[in-house]
């Protein structure tokens, strides 16, 4: 009865070879040299059908059942998690993006960023376990003790151990610096330490799925300086280890309780008690005082990697949409709506119900597009020869993390309402899979820093780099490529973006003037008014790059194939029905409204 | 630990004594000459006292615990929702605007509007079962059958029977034309049907709260027409009963299934088996055939109600929201975000949050002024002796309903994602009572009429009434309010709100071009964004009037109080930063967009 999970690979593909042309210019790469088309394409069939038939079919019971805890703070996952990790596991995919050396699957991040997206639209919640190992990994390997920085590695790699990432105390969410968890130094052994303090929303924070758990935890040092600069990494693990990575005594690092959530209820959202009921050892990450720096590099892979989650929610969405569209009959056409003999067709043939589909595929895809091409730049600035184009991908990513991980999630919540809104009463109930979707996808504009943290973020940090220049640097790269669209055939589009554009500047000089009268406030009132504006923006010019591909492939097959033909039918959608939405937002943004600031109003 | 429910009864105040002048007018009315300011304001502290002491707590446990069904098809509702039903009884709220004759409690339709709104803030789930049953009340003493119309009804209004609507069978939803379900009549027994068919969705369909359940169901009698003119209504009781009301036999109108949702799940939404296992007797409301047109009245009150439904979602979410952030303490104002001994502050004193509180604020506070003033309105045409003016109200009341259902309850559900992202973490976590509000009122945007079916009775139905006259009208009246306003120093906001009905009203010109042009698709693509336009506008109307009434009692009693400074700065959050919408949107319905009615971008 209910609507089949489906991964749509040709607009993966349009996106992987003809919008980014990614294999052309990862085969110049040493390290993915021996990777062509083929392999490439046999990897995205191989990714549909793990998503298809390993993750999606555990998802519905993992909402269903959630987690459980016992009282030795040993957490059971839902029936058929372990199955599917160990599916994961055995076909090297929780690590695709990591070096073979240390049990990763040497993957392009391109090829990772699409695999844990596919995997995610197929179920968010069971995705959070290897995306966590999966980046504590990462760390791990990177500034991880020299003792044991391979093996352990290697073990997250390979599946054989979790991971989890323990930053949130309970007065200390958004506001990291007023971390209090503590870290003592054991006398005589080097980058050893006890820990003291409880961690809240620790996703993963145990699971039965794996043989032990490595927990990256933030901690402040004796003497360490207040604030942010006094934060230190820690590697805590659940069991003590040998150096073969032979797991032995249970370490003081222990589950207290589990969270009962609106969503991703396959995911243990774990309150992690540090050193409470018997000493928790943990090795030093780094240097001390670098935590802040790596947690830094760890949090903008995650911003990225959840912005990816909002374009997975956006594809499920579409695809669930259109699927029950198509299938689902009521009411006649609306010219023959008088008529009582006349034939009842699919909902897909009302207008309003195109209006939604149509926003949820353009979004889908755009999202897509736009997760891709930052994960696809990462992979030319890792490996670029030339320093200044490494620096110049990595400002431009600097930019627009924040953007990507807001207005992505802001969108895969709504996406998922729309979703439900196609189906009608039936989307509300739990046969059908839509609902589940947006209580799964509330909780992305929330973790890794809630989307007004990201706005903050790309308003008093991003955008104040070098006085603007990195905002600066976008908007002129923005308006080559739009002249260039307008001697295509599409001026009429790229002049409606390059007004948003327009718009946007617009915005951010008005929001410089405030900061530069120190009305520092009335300034962050707009920072997510702003950041709509640049998100709208931003996917806007995704809409105009897919449809120039989309209109040159035609010309050059001499061929409408749907999917050409839905990319240049997309431009017009988003430039017609989506963009005034960055017009608008520009205008709040700008309004210089200070009406919220005065105290009586919440009196 | 949680955030305790609380109900502004000033802002209640604010809308019933100032901004409408309901006490002053209503006492001029025969029926409620007796009623004055003072009974009205006791008449708020208890509606406040049931809300926050009877209503509110039984809602959490209603939504974990959710309802079940024996195979006898009764259901029986969460613990507490049988207590809390008697004291609704008891209190005379299941009817409060009804005659008392019939066992109402004979308040204005303004004062039920209230009641029904603060109670569903309390628990929109419990709300359902006295909500039906008060709406099929109506329908009965209105057209029930002779012989016992004044026992059921006051049986219904005192709430010893409950009552519901079986509108929709899985093949006829938004198309209720396609109703399959029979009523054979009974030879020898005027009036005396025998039903047989299938129901679905049918709230309160059993509940072990009342001795009996009358189901009006459409259905269609012998050699009737198809579509919706072949339809009649019928009396389908759970058990038969006497002339006295003594309840005898069961019918055979029987639950054979509940549903499990996404939210309100301690109201039983139920599939309903309509002589399938014995006889189901029905009895003729109004006459054969007229059941769309009783319908459609019961649609109007329902479509009204759910509207109101919205705004209490939004008024909860606020009072949440606000609790919280004033309690929540977490980081540094911006200025001083560098020192590390600077003093932390309640999240309400950052400018996101306090964007996002006044964003809560001023939508709970105008979406209850355009309900208060629509049932106000309905007080005044039920009570004029001047008919022209009672028509011009209805006609009033038609173009609006569907603004108001489908804008309100859009924004119930953003607005309770808002209260979510206030609460940040702890909103995604059921400890907290954000998550369940969001679920809770997904479903207000799919019953009583999908939004969308909304979009298109405004712009099929009643745009085109008179040639457009009764969306001229409210242009014509609205532009009167802003050329007042204009003159008492709002000037600005006027010329604002002005140019958003500017824009409204080239988007309705624009529509019936294309209307005139047989381009009916291409306009239906814009019903939604057309709505939008209008709910933006409409809500910017209410804006106005609070601002100036506001600014009036300023000046009258020498004294800001915070509620008038409240409303004064809540007219320039509305212009400048919500506003903008309605701009935003009528520039998409002016947008000629037609790229979704290509078959091939579904291809």
């Amino acid at each position: 009865m209910s609507t089949p999970f489906r991964v749509d690979i040709d607009d993966v593909e349009f996106v992987f070879f003809d919008q980014l042309r990614a294999h052309e210019r990862l085969s110049q790469i040493d390290a993915y040299a021996e990777l062509d088309r083929d392999t490439y394409a046999a990897t995205f069939r191989e990714i549909k059908r793990m998503a298809e038939e390993v993750l999606h079919p555990v998802d519905r019971n993992g909402d269903r059942q959630g987690c459980t805890l016992d009282d030795a703070g040993n957490v059971t996952t839902p029936e058929g998690y372990k199955g599917a990790w160990d599916r994961m596991a055995e076909g090297g995919w929780i690590a695709a993006g990591a070096s073979p050396d240390l049990g990763g699957s040497g993957m392009p991040r391109t090829v990772a960023m699409i695999c844990n997206n596919v995997f995610a639209s197929a179920g968010c919640a069971f995705m959070m376990y290897p995306g966590l190992t999966a980046a504590a990994g990462r760390v791990v390997a990177a500034a991880g003790p020299d003792s044991m920085r391979e093996m352990v590695t290697t073990k997250m790699y390979t599946g054989e151990w979790g991971g989890t990432m323990c930053l949130t105390e309970a007065g200390a969410g958004s506001s990291v610096g007023d971390n209090r968890c503590k870290a003592i130094p054991v006398e005589g052994r080097e980058g050893e330490y006890l820990l003291e303090g409880e961690k809240i929303f620790i996703s993963g924070g145990d699971s039965d799925m794996v043989d032990n758990i490595v927990h990256l935890v933030l901690a402040r040092t004796p003497d360490a300086p207040e604030g942010t600069k006094g934060l230190s990494l820690f590697l805590v693990p659940k069991f003590d280890f040998d150096a073969e990575g032979n797991v032995g005594e249970r370490n003081g690092a222990k589950v207290v309780g589990i969270e009962h959530k609106m969503g991703i209820n396959g995911s243990a959202t774990c309150v992690l008690a540090l050193g409470a009921d018997m000493p928790c050892k943990g090795w030093l990450v780094g240097k001390e005082r670098e935590g802040i720096t790596l947690m830094f590099g760890m949090m903008n892979e995650a911003r990225i990697g959840v912005a990816g989650q909002g374009e997975a929610v956006c594809n499920a969405a579409y695809q669930y949409a259109v699927q029950y569209a198509a299938e689902r009959v009521q009411g006649t056409a609306l010219m023959r709506s008088r008529d009582g003999e006349a034939q009842r067709v699919s909902i897909a043939q009302h207008p309003d119900v195109r209006r939604m589909l149509m926003t949820l595929q353009v979004t889908a895809a755009l999202t897509r597009a736009a997760v891709c091409r930052i994960a696809f730049e990462e992979d030319l600035a890792a490996n670029t020869a030339d320093p200044k184009e490494a620096a110049r991908l990595h400002r431009k990513m600097d930019l627009l993390i924040p953007v990507l991980k807001a207005h992505c999630t802001d969108l895969s919540f709504e996406m998922a309402s729309t979703a439900v809104q196609v189906y009608g009463g039936y989307g509300f109930i739990k046969e059908y899979p839509v609902e589940q979707l947006v209580r799964d996808a509330k909780i992305q504009a929330i973790y890794e820093g809630t989307n007004g943290i990201q706005a903050m973020d790309l308003l008093g940090r991003k955008m104040r780099v070098n006085s603007g220049a990195l905002f600066m640097e976008w908007m002129s790269d923005s308006q080559k490529v739009l002249q260039e669209a307008g001697k295509e055939g599409f001026g009429t589009q790229a002049g409606a973006i390059s007004r948003a554009i327009g718009q946007l500047g617009a915005s951010a000089m008005h929001l410089g003037k405030l900061a530069g009268d120190r009305k520092v406030d009335t300034a962050f009132l707009q920072a997510v008014p702003f950041l709509k504006t640049f998100g709208y923006t931003l996917l806007g010019m995704e809409a105009l790059d897919q449809a120039r591909v989309a209109k040159k492939l035609i010309a050059e097959h001499g061929e409408e194939r749907p999917i050409w033909v839905r990319k240049v039918a997309g431009l017009d959608f988003y430039v017609n029905q989506i963009l005034p939405q960055a017009v608008a937002w520009a205008k709040v943004v700008q309004s210089g409204d200070e009406s919220p600031l005065d105290d009586r109003v919440f009196a």
